[in-house]
């Protein structure tokens, strides 16, 4: 696993009052199907609902102790990246809260929790850009 | 604010459990004073203590609810940037966790909670460099 993080997704309760409160600070990024993409250097910073970020991590309620509402993503080149990369973590002491499958975007992830519950999800994203050196692109989603 | 994150902090139970976990990942990092910090691209991730990184975020009790054991942060030139980013935070509707103070480590930081929770510390820190755009770079402490 290289040493990067790709994303950094808050489950937010309100995406508008959130959206508002960073393009406040400064902050511009694109809204696409109720989510929110802010380019923050090497990597993406997204604003998406947090009932749908505990269940798409594959938490059954976001509001059961031990979801901080925060999840880090490690994308990568490949699905079979996606399952040497969960293999690994398992082994190493993760739980997998989600088992890799295809995703909705066309991508394949799966997600783990670290020995603290912080949730990392591994994911293969053909629409999201790798550097070589693994800065990550927010595609340009065409949206005014 | 630029559209950066400095670093990430997970709070974590048994530090030498969770840097094991990384290590095994293919992380390597350096720890110092009870804190391991791993490069990570342009950004930095921390291991640190959960109950100390509550408090240093100015919360009172770790277990307390809403603390998912996360902090970013977004460092900063000068203490005077500091200060002009918390109060521009204030006024779009963060909640002041921490006002800026001197830190034990020679910078000067303040924290603030997003609307939903989420902790970011603003901080000055003069040993961690920042390049020309926002990349972060953790020293080298000299460790063994």
């Amino acid at each position: 696993m290289e040493q990067r993080v790709s994303l950094i997704t808050l489950g937010v309760a309100d995406l508008a009052r959130s959206r508002t409160f960073y393009e406040t600070l400064g902050w511009r990024g694109q809204e696409v199907e109720e989510t929110v993409f802010f380019q923050a250097g090497g990597l993406g910073l997204v604003l998406w609902s947090r009932e749908k970020l505990a269940l798409d991590s594959g938490l059954d309620d976001a509001h059961g102790t031990g979801f901080g509402g925060i999840v880090l993503a490690h994308n990568l080149r490949s699905p079979a990246e996606v399952d040497a990369l969960l293999t690994t973590a398992r082994q190493a002491g993760a739980t997998i809260t989600k088992p890799a499958a295809t995703t909705t975007y066309g991508g394949y992830a799966g997600s783990f929790a670290d020995p603290d519950g912080h949730l990392w999800e591994i994911a293969h994203n053909p629409g999201f850009p790798l550097a070589e050196d693994g800065t990550l692109t927010i595609p340009d989603f065409g949206t005014p």
